[in-house]
């Protein structure tokens, strides 16, 4: 086994998981926030305007775990450093 | 073993599993999503308009984290640049 | 064990993982929103209409992760294009 | 040990870790919609025939899951693919 | 190790996993819809042959779950068609 | 290590196994329909027998699954097709 | 690690964790469900005599798994046909 | 490593084991069967006579399992026929 | 590694693992009988003393399932008799 | 295996696990935030500037933690001195 | 290695272990009762005397497993007989 | 694989565990703490100032916690002094 | 690798995890403790008195089992009779 | 692997998990004491020396299990006994 092929074995089981385990999170989470949204509309329908101002901001700051995973796994995919290095060391 | 079997194979495992975990997130997230809105139109049926707007917008970006679990398995099976690499180096 | 064997036992395994674990979750979140549409439905019966049809949108949803999952089995089964590849290459 | 039995082995566990896993979740899923319907008819005697009827479009729902599952074990010990090509070539 | 007592090993063993694991969903599954229909019998007892019934059809597919793992554990011991394959080929 | 000793280590391990699991889900399963049928019982004293019928028809069909693994485990240690097979094949 | 010895260690094992794992499910379920039945009695004090009866039905029931757990270890220590069979062979 | 020392080892490890996990169930279980009489005895002071035998007879029963759990540990290190046939064959 | 510093090895670790693994049902389980016993001693004061007994045979057979872990650890320790027959066989 | 591969893989493995194991705690703990917050607002309108001004200085907090592995795992992959060493090292 | 260091490693590791296992249950047990006594005197203050007498025969009851793992791994660290053989072996 | 690799390989792995499993705990408690003050505002508004003092002296103590792993994680990838030993060595 | 690095290596890693498990029981039941004597303050604020005092005694009791901790790890890592012996014997 | 190699790898590993881990038991159970004294504060304003004292003190007693791990984590890195002595051993 050279190191091309384990670095790229790597990269393909990491970037899998990184997206997988990072979406666990962030959709239970979104989950709560927007279920509680629509339990405060319902209580409360004179303030669904705020109450859905503050649901899409906290959407977004919960999303962007979510988008870090994606963007490490796009990055290891796509633009891997160390991949580059041995696939230039090989072809060298 | 030589790499392009490697490489084949872990593509398989990490493609499967990341669609598999992928899913657990998502559909439960959006299930405590559902089952919230429809508890908040029985309890407050004049709002099922804002209920189920709001809902729809959090379901997609509930979905979004499964369709990126989706994205990076399709991209594993058929657009791996670790796979194109060695089996381009194996035929070469 | 040459590259054949090994790729066929992997797919094997990741088809039926797959769609094992990849049942777990929709199948709970469909219940959780199954179960919340009958107690409002006992709720309101006036509102049966919108709370069914907000239920089938939420189902088709949820649905759909177990149905990337059975699509990558499937895949992974009948047209794994790793497979070809080594079966290709054995019987070359 | 050569691939004719790997391949075997293989299958066998699969099939069954298959449907051992795969019945977990639609038995608890179906089970939850079934407690809630029940108690919804005792709640509401009068809607019985509505929650009757949602009830079995969501127990058909998440037996499909279930019968994914079923399927893929049944495709693996009836029809693998795998397994063909490999007596074939031992046969061969 | 020959073939034959690997596939035999594994065979006893996944048909043991399978009715064991399998038993733990429907059982608990099972138990739930028992006590709520109880529990709707003592508080609606006009109701009761509308629970029971529904009762039972929804058993019936909860059980229907622990059946497939039975019956995939029955082949698995007696209808084999792997170890019937390396058995023939031992004895041939 | 020869087939036999094999073939009788892991028959030992998973017959026992397999009740030792399969005991969880049952045992916890018929409690908890047995507490909901004691209570019922207190809350609707008149309706004890339709509770109590509904009771043993339903631990009847949970007992079923522990009884699926106690016939599974007795049938690997006493009539156990491939230990039959392969000692008739050391004795031959 | 002649046969003998290897029959011997497993069916330590397997008899010592098939009672210790088999203990977990039916003490708690009848844990519960005697706890049930005191708040009942408690409830009810008029039912006592039905209260008791159906509990004693129900552990009887509960400890029947526990049972087949405990024959089957003393099976494995005391009649293990395994066992005798290898001693037999090293004996003769 | 000869067959002596590898039973003693696997029995002393079992011994443990089977105490240690065979301690767990029946602790917490007894735990909730008295939790629940107190509670009782509290709520209705005129029943504590009938609550307490109730108490007992379910105490006994849940030791049972507990005493199943000692007696295979005390069978395992004091009267093993599997360590009582190697010593002998080693002594022999 | 001859026979004595295994089973020297083997006992120190299971003496270690079964106290403490032994002392986590207890603990919890004596811990949930206290807490009730003071609770229903504040809800009803003048039950003080059928409660203190109750809760003290109680306490009493909880402690039981640790003790039988603590003198296990104490044969295993200082009464070894796989470790007496293997310091023997050694001196020999 | 030379040293650049394996720092490499490793660096690969660990970027990847880091952002998706330090996704769980900051989503789901900014989700119970948020939806706390909404609840708040739903039940106190008047004081929604105090609760959304302290919501954010919470989310800020608990959003550094998600940065904290972010920024771990850009460090490993475009500034990781052991890297950067045994490149250096492969290269002189 | 050889029998000295095996059995120091074995014994620093169980010995941690055992106080750091055991610490996990009485600590859980004794802030349970401590939580259930103090609500008790909110609740009953003229009762305070008898619950604290209560709690502290509880306490010890619970600290005495937590003593029996701190005894167990002074044992194991200070005077344990199979270092003491092992020791005097190698220093005969 | 020479020391440097190892300790070099090792500390990327550290560090990146350290920040990842730290920031569970923190991130978690601190969403705790502010979901209740949030709640504790909208029940109490004219609290609002202590309730935010103390809420931050809280915050601050938590964040302690994860500030500890980041501090220990910095310290891992930067001054590393088990590093700095082996590379002076590996250099000198 | 000899016995005196084998023996530290352990000793590190045993300290380490020992006051890290060990951190973990302690500081949950002793947060248990005074969330519950603060609602009790809260509920009976004449009973302070009371309340903190046993408040004390229990942390003081919890943290006990926190310090059997530390000082094992403390022996472990300045006092270790293992490591003196072995470092004896390296040096003598 | 020579014994300073080796000792520095688990000298950094160990201080990482240790922190680490020592993190999650703190950080949630300040948050929990944090959190009973906000809604106490905001339950009985007038109490609120009373409530903050009493925090202070607990927060600093569950702290101090935090502090123990980061102790014993500076003194793994920069305070090993058992790194001096093979430092000393291989500079010797």
């Amino acid at each position: 086994m050279d190191s091309v092929s384990l670095i790229g074995m790597i990269s393909v089981i990491t970037a899998g998981l990184t997206v997988a385990i990072g979406s666990i999170g962030p959709s239970l989470g979104e989950a709560r926030s927007i279920a509680q949204a629509l339990s405060a509309i319902a209580q409360q329908p004179d303030e669904s305007a705020t109450i859905t101002r503050t649901l899409f901001v906290g959407l977004a700051m919960i999303e962007s775990t979510a988008i870090y995973c994606f963007v490490v796994a796009m990055i290891i995919i796509f633009a891997n450093p160390f991949w580059d290095y041995v696939a230039a060391s090989a072809g060298g």
